[in-house]
C-alpha cells in the first residue's frame, strides 16, 4: 500500500475513515472506490481514523447491534491493508486535500448525527482537522452522509446529500432537511451529481445516499474525487 | 445492493467471500473491485460465505491476533452491505460462474493452506461448490491466494498466483511451489496477468499477490472478471 512518505510531485490526499462497514463505520465500496480513483488519477493517499471505540458494532447480516467493542482506527486499517494512521497525527500542511467517505460511521463515530440530527456535534478532533484544511483553502471532499460534518463544522457551507425527498431510491433523504436546520445550504443533486461550494472549497456527492449499484457508486465517487483534485491550488 | 432474484438475461455470478479484511478474511479492495467490475459489465452478483467462525481475528493495524470470535458470513456481509447468503444455500445450477477473491481468509477459513501448505484440505462445503461449478462446465475464477483452492479441489488444474520467485514485489511467491507440490500446474504471470485453464474452465489472476497499488489491483481484477464472463457458455 501507499507509504506515509509521499513524493512531492503528486497530489497528497488525506483520507478520513471511521471504521469498516456501512452500518457502524466507513462505507466499504465508497472507501475502496476513492482509493482506486485517487491512485488512477495519480494522487497519493494516506488513511487516517480516530483511535477511539466505535459507537457500537452492528451485525451487517441482521442489522442488529452485536457484542464486542471495535476501534475506528483498527477497523479502518482493514480497508487500508494495515497502513492507517491515528487522526491526531494528521497535519493539514502536509496534504493538498481531505476526503471523507460515508457510511454510518460518519454519523456515529465522527459525529453524533445518527442520534442528535441537526443538534449534533462533530467529534472535536474531526472538526479541528476539517477547519485546518478549510482555513488553508485546501479542498475538503465528503460523500454520502459525511457532508453533515461540513454542514456543522464549516460556517456558511453548502453541500449535497442528493435528494431531499424520501423515496425507495433515496431512503435517507431526511438528512437534507437536517442540514438546512443546521444553518447550512442543501443543494439537490441526482445520483451521479457532484456539488462544489466554491467559497468554502467543499465538494460533496451523494454516493450511497442513493440506492445505487456498486458500479454507479464507483462512478459517482470517481467524479467526486476528480472534482476535488481539480480544485487543488498550485 | 443486488437482490437474490436475478434477471435471467444477465450473467448470474456467485461470489464466495470468507470475511472482511486481508489478514483474516476476504481482501477488501479485490472484493469491491470484482463487484464493481461485474456490475459495470452487466452481470448480477450474489455474495455467499460459510456460516462459521473465522480461524481467528487479526488486528489489521498491528498484524497481531486479537480477541473476539468473528463469523465469516457476518463479516462478509459488511462488504455486501448486508446482502450476503450462507454458502450452504448456493446452487450452482442457478448461476453462470463462480468468483473467489483472495485475502488470507481463503487460506484460513476456506482452507487450511496458511498452516498446512501443500498438505492442506479445502473446507468440504467449499470444495463441493467448486466441483459443482466445475462439473457443470461453468467458469470458476479465483484471484490472489484463492487459486490454491482450485489447485487442491479440481484435479489436474493449472493456475497462477503470479511469480514463483519471492521478492519485495512478490512477498508470498512460495505459494507457487506449494501449488506444484499439490500436483497442480503453476503458470508464471506478471502483475497484470490472467491465466485461463481451458480444460477445466478455471481463470486465475495474481491481484494482491503482487505488491501493487489499489488502481493496479482494480485493473487486474477487472480483466480477470472480464475473462471469466467471456467464458460463460450460451
Amino acid at each position: 500500500m501507499l507509504s506515509r512518505t509521499l513524493p512531492l510531485s503528486r497530489p497528497r490526499v488525506a483520507v478520513l475513515l471511521s471504521g469498516c462497514g456501512t452500518h457502524d463505520g466507513s462505507e466499504i465500496t465508497e472507501s475502496v472506490s476513492l482509493l482506486v480513483s485517487l491512485d488512477k488519477r495519480g494522487a497519493s493517499a494516506v488513511v487516517f481514523a480516530p483511535d477511539k471505540p466505535q459507537l457500537h458494532a452492528v451485525d451487517h447480516l441482521t442489522g442488529e447491534e452485536q457484542a464486542g467493542e471495535r476501534n475506528c482506527l483498527r477497523e479502518a486499517a482493514r480497508i487500508a491493508r494495515g497502513d492507517a494512521h491515528c487522526l491526531s497525527t494528521l497535519v493539514a500542511g502536509e496534504f493538498d486535500a481531505l476526503l471523507v467517505p460515508g457510511g454510518f460511521g460518519a454519523a456515529k463515530n465522527l459525529s453524533n448525527f445518527s442520534s442528535e440530527g441537526p443538534d449534533m456535534t462533530v467529534d472535536p478532533l474531526v472538526a479541528s482537522k476539517l477547519m485546518d484544511f478549510s482555513e488553508q483553502g485546501k479542498p475538503v471532499g465528503l460523500c454520502c452522509i459525511a457532508p453533515v460534518l461540513a454542514a456543522k463544522a464549516i460556517p456558511g457551507c453548502s453541500v449535497t446529500v442528493g435528494s431531499s425527498a424520501e423515496s425507495r431510491a433515496w431512503p435517507h433523504a431526511g438528512a437534507a432537511g437536517a442540514i438546512v436546520d443546521m444553518g447550512a445550504v442543501h443543494v439537490e443533486k441526482g445520483a451521479g451529481g457532484v456539488h462544489v461550494d466554491r467559497s468554502n472549497n467543499v465538494v460533496t456527492a451523494p454516493a450511497y445516499m442513493h440506492r445505487g449499484t456498486p458500479g454507479e457508486v464507483f462512478d459517482n465517487v470517481d467524479e467526486w474525487v476528480g472534482t476535488v483534485l481539480s480544485r487543488i491550488k498550485d
